[in-house]
């Protein structure tokens, strides 16, 4: 069957002008007369759904037609006639109108507005509602202007690996991967006897990609990766699911400054795309989620990103203590309500916060020559906060082995990290941004699980 | 730091003559006299190295420069010169070089062939190597041209989910994800209470994306997934990994020759464009892998898929059931035996074999007419065998609630895809295709462990 895609006729009407189509998809709604009717047709090839005219003289069913519960999925073949007058710029006058599957009067999704809690609960049909149908698109193309931004820059795409032996980021708050008979494991002197699990040794879901990333990246220079991350954080907010996607590239011969001309590229690239290949969503969410959405994106396409380290940072946060709930001080975390405040009140534009406390970050962070704070960085925005968190790795093997030494780390975890020190080792530096943030952020949505097709989070594995 | 990439100067070597380039990379081979040395230095940005020539005269520290090891990484600034009647086409005469990491004697990838098990167990270090580095390129490219391909075809990308609490699929094969101390297990009645698990119910690791991918297809039309998926399988073979990517196209208002028609344009798409991209690679592969490669992968671009039932194919494999470890008869799984002699012998090309009995195909797949055979397809090619599997899906409710009735399967467990059935249903169809089978089919590499970065199969989860 040769369709034609109502994407394609909004993209050139003038040319479908008196032009025969099919098209095939879902009724959006359906009202008639005793001669005529009008359906609102979606086909999914974008947001707009066309008009489809049918009359009693044309359609030889027009009563099954007429009578079409909203959902059904129909073809309807016809002829494109441009409407310069009306409210949508043409419309489809039809020949044929054949019933593909039909619906019920119960369909859940009527032509009204849903709660989004109610369409959590129908998540298999709720990519057919205006808000999640753009949410996920904006989400494909995100993703694919993610890979085109790196394959143009000739970066390699690095599938880095789902199951872990290494619990080496947190263990507490990691899932466990097994195919032990869990009512009845093996056991060893008293303990489960993880040699006889499926990998021989305990073994998790990945919380990020970036050490083998960086293995990577020491050998063809610029990497990627893209793929899923988990986290079995106990906390049920807006913005902590379970399972996401993250996208970590890593740089050699490179330092923290690289690292974020490649960050702030990389943003301004992606929601260029989505503005230019996502127009009507980004319309749709201005007018129905967030008023700013739009000069937000575009703002951030055309400005500089801001530059200011943690320390000042702090200084700048200070004399508002007041507000906050946590006020700071040198050495404090900073949480969202001081990202936002600095991303929206004082630099009103993304900011980049650097050199932070040693203290508050990971070991593989590089030591600055202040002894005090690394070459970290968070790109804070507005509206969302921290959206990226990327770092200069510590490169120098004595001072990596020192520092893990003070945190407890185990060499011996880390043979094959530390290799990577002791064989032709280089400056290197990266980054990690969580895919449904900037998804978030580049729709105005504001809860997590409305910008991932079939959220997992505590108590919630539905679908 | 500006830095060439060798990449670009072998793309247009002639308009780098004499230009003054800076180049950061690792050291593949160093040999040198009092008066000059030769430096094979990769970057990783492509196949090929670039050699460095140093002289005394122009280099302060040659004495250094002169004994550094193999893998030591290096900045070099100089100038390009060509060379139309060396072996190279040009090289780099160095004014500066200096050492951003040392190596040492005892770095494990000296320049001598190296056995692909003793890489595996320095899978860190080994996409350092001609084979590996390969490898993992052509996998980049040809994930980037899957999402192309998709892409310019306005299919959604859909991030299906990883966790899941359906064991639709065979759970004896998954892997169970789980926050609870499995030493010390609440339990209820004796058994193990679940409900205290992070999704207060049990929930494994996903097989395949391609009901939650129906949902989205019956949304937009045309969605594709790409992402992992697992097998708890305890088989250690060449072919299997336990964790893998795979891509699933789904298409509404399409039946088994759309879907075909879309696997072989999938297909030709994907292997042109790593024809183009990777061809240093694939010169690489033809050379030490597989002498018949790029000609297998030219004529699969050129030909026209073959297209046989079942039926057909058993017809013609009976007569050859001698020399078959498993001979056939109708009904009987076509195993990769009988894939690679249809593809190789008889077809000597693709060959997509369709309508197999419904007892060896799932249960979600079209029935025919004919009660017997359902609308199924596997695209079989040489070298390989199975690459794609896919079908025409059961749209009709009451033929698939009988069908899963005789399967045994409960209806509650597929409350939601039945919906899909219930709520506008069409006909659709979809395939799916393992990424690390495309990948050895691509390459001619014939373990699995050495098409993913870091593998993972029974008893290893190294790295």
């Amino acid at each position: 069957m040769i369709k034609t895609q109502v994407y394609d006729i909004f993209k050139d009407s003038a040319s479908f002008n008196e032009k025969d189509v099919t098209i095939a998809g879902w009724v959006r709604s359906n009202r008639h007369s005793n001669a005529f009717g009008f359906i609102e047709l979606n086909d999914g090839s974008c947001f707009k759904s066309i008009q489809i005219v049918y009359v009693t003289a044309d359609i030889e069913n027009f009563d099954e037609i007429s009578r079409l519960n909203v959902g059904g999925a129909i073809i309807v073949r016809g002829k494109i006639v441009l409407t310069p007058d009306a409210k949508q710029p043409f419309e489809v006058k039809a020949a044929k109108i054949d019933v593909e599957g039909h619906s019920t009067p119960d369909y859940p999704l009527q032509k009204k507005r849903h709660s989004v809690e109610f369409l959590r609960e129908i998540a298999h049909l709720r990519p057919r509602t205006n808000l999640i149908g753009a949410a996920m698109r904006v989400r494909s193309e995100a993703a694919f202007a993610i890979h085109k931004f790196f394959n143009e820059r000739n970066f390699v795409y690095v599938h880095t690996p789902i199951i872990t032996a290494s619990d080496c980021e947190g263990a507490g708050e990691m899932f466990r991967v097994t195919t032990l008979d869990v009512e009845n494991p093996l056991r060893k002197e008293g303990k489960i006897d993880f040699g006889e699990d499926f990998f021989c040794k305990n073994a998790f879901l990945t919380v990020s990609g970036q050490l083998n990333g960086e293995a990577y990246a020491l050998a063809y220079g610029n990497i990627y990766t893209f793929g899923p991350t988990f986290r079995a954080e106990n906390s049920n907010t807006n913005r902590h699911a379970a399972e996401f996607w993250m996208i970590e590239p890593e740089i050699a011969f490179a330092d923290l400054n690289d690292d974020m001309r490649l960050a702030e590229d990389m943003m301004k690239y992606v929601v260029s795309h989505v503005l230019e290949k996502c127009s009507q969503e980004i319309s749709f969410f201005n007018e129905f989620m967030d008023k700013t959405l739009s000069e937000r994106l575009v703002n951030l396409v055309n400005s500089s990103f801001a530059h200011v380290t943690y320390t000042e940072a702090i200084n700048l946060l200070i004399p508002h203590n007041a507000s906050f709930a946590f006020p700071v001080k040198w050495g404090s975390d900073i949480q969202t309500e001081h990202e936002r405040y600095l991303s929206e009140v004082i630099f009103k534009e993304p900011v980049f916060v650097t050199d932070y406390p040693k203290e508050i970050k990971s070991f593989y962070m590089r030591m600055n020559d202040d002894n005090k704070t690394v070459a970290a960085m968070d790109m804070l925005v507005p509206g969302v906060g921290e959206l990226i968190g990327g770092s200069q790795r510590e490169e120098r093997l004595d001072l990596l082995l020192s520092r893990m030494k003070e945190l407890h780390l185990n060499e011996k975890d880390y043979w094959w990290y530390l290799d990577l020190r002791r064989y032709g080792g280089t400056r290197h530096a990266g980054f990690g941004i969580g895919f449904e943030r900037l998804i978030m952020y580049l729709t105005g949505i504001t809860n997590i699980r409305d910008v991932i097709p079939f959220p997992r989070t505590v108590g919630s594995a539905e679908f």
